[in-house]
C-alpha cells in the first residue's frame, strides 16, 4: 500500500484517500503512516499543524483542482455548454475511479463540519455560482440559473449518498444522467 | 445536558444525537455518558455489544419509525397522495427540528458504511420502494415510479448535504420544494 513520496504535493492524494476511507476521527497516525510511507517526523515536517493541517490541505487541493478544471471554464471559458458537459464527465469519472465519496460532502455531514466550515461552504458556494454563471451565459435569468445550479449540485451529492448506501453504482449513473438531462432541457 | 433515562428505548434518541453530532468514531464513552446520564455499567446493561450495538439499535429505531410513519402509508395506506405529502412534511419537520443531518445518510458516507452496510442499504431501498409503490398506485408505470422515487430520495439527501455545507436552511427548503413539485407534476 505505502508509496514513497518526497514532496508535500505528492502526499495530498494519499492523505485524501485516508480521510475518504476512515473519516477525520478515524484517520489515525498509524493509518496515515501506512498510506503515505512517511513517519511522524516527515509528516510533521510537511504539516506542522498536524492532522487538522493535513485535512485543510487536502480540502484546499480539491478546491484548487475544481477551480482550475471546473469552475473557471464554467465562469469564463469560451464555451459554457462544453464546460457543463465537462463538469458532468468529471463527476462521472471521479465516481467511476472507485473513490465514490466526495470528501467535501462527507466532511459536511460529519463532525468535521464545524472545524472546516468555511472551506466546505466556499467549495459548494463556488460550484453553485460557477454553474449558475454558465447557465446565465447560456441565456437563463439569474434566478433560474441559480436555482438550477443548486439543484444539480444537490443531485450530485444525493446521488453519491444513495449509490454508496445501496452499493449500486448504476444509481449514481442514473441520477447524474437525470440531472444532466434537466440542465440540457434548460439551455 | 444529561437526562435521567430508565428504559432502553429512552436512551436511543439521546444516542442518536451523539452519533449525529460526533459520528461513530467520535462518539466516545465520555460523550455518551454526558448525553445519556448513564455510566458504563448501565450502558453495557442496555447494550452488551457496546458502541456497535448502540449504533445498530439507533439505526433500527430510525428504520422502524420510517416503516410505521412513512413507508407503510406510502405502500398500503388508503390515500397514496396524502402519504407522499406526509413524507415531504416529515422530512421538512425533521430538518427544521435542528437535527439537520440524516444519520443514515451520514453513516453511508463515513467509515461506518461497511460496518452497517445491510442496515444502510435496507433503509434506502425500503424508502425508494415505498415511494415507488405510492407512485404506481397513482398510475405511473413501474419503471417511471422507481426512477422518480430514486430521484426524490437522492434529492432529499443532497439537499441535506448542501444545506449543511452552505449553512443555509433555505437551501433545504428550496430543494425539497423542487422535489415535491416534480412529484406533484407526475401524479
Amino acid at each position: 500500500m505505502a508509496k514513497q513520496v518526497s514532496e508535500r504535493a505528492d502526499v495530498l492524494p494519499l492523505l485524501g484517500e485516508v480521510f475518504r476511507e476512515h473519516g477525520y476521527e478515524g484517520a489515525s497516525l498509524a493509518r496515515i503512516t501506512a498510506a503515505t510511507g512517511l513517519g511522524k517526523g516527515s509528516l510533521y515536517h510537511f504539516f506542522p499543524g498536524g492532522k487538522e493541517e493535513m485535512a485543510a490541505a487536502v480540502l484546499a487541493e480539491i478546491d484548487g483542482w475544481f477551480e482550475r478544471e471546473i469552475y473557471a471554464p464554467l465562469r469564463d471559458g469560451a464555451d459554457p455548454a462544453a464546460a457543463i458537459d465537462h463538469m458532468f464527465a468529471a463527476c462521472d469519472a471521479y465516481f467511476r475511479s472507485g473513490r465514490r465519496v466526495c470528501l467535501v460532502g462527507a466532511f459536511a455531514l460529519a463532525d468535521t463540519r464545524d472545524r472546516f466550515a468555511v472551506a466546505l461552504r466556499d467549495y459548494f458556494a463556488a460550484w453553485v455560482a460557477a454553474l449558475a454563471a454558465a447557465l446565465q451565459r447560456l441565456g437563463r435569468t439569474e434566478i433560474d440559473a441559480h436555482a438550477a445550479a443548486e439543484a444539480v449540485v444537490g443531485a450530485v451529492q444525493g446521488a453519491i449518498v444513495l449509490a454508496r448506501a445501496l452499493g449500486d453504482t448504476a444509481v449514481f449513473t442514473r441520477l447524474l444522467g437525470e440531472a444532466r438531462a434537466a440542465v440540457t432541457a434548460l439551455v
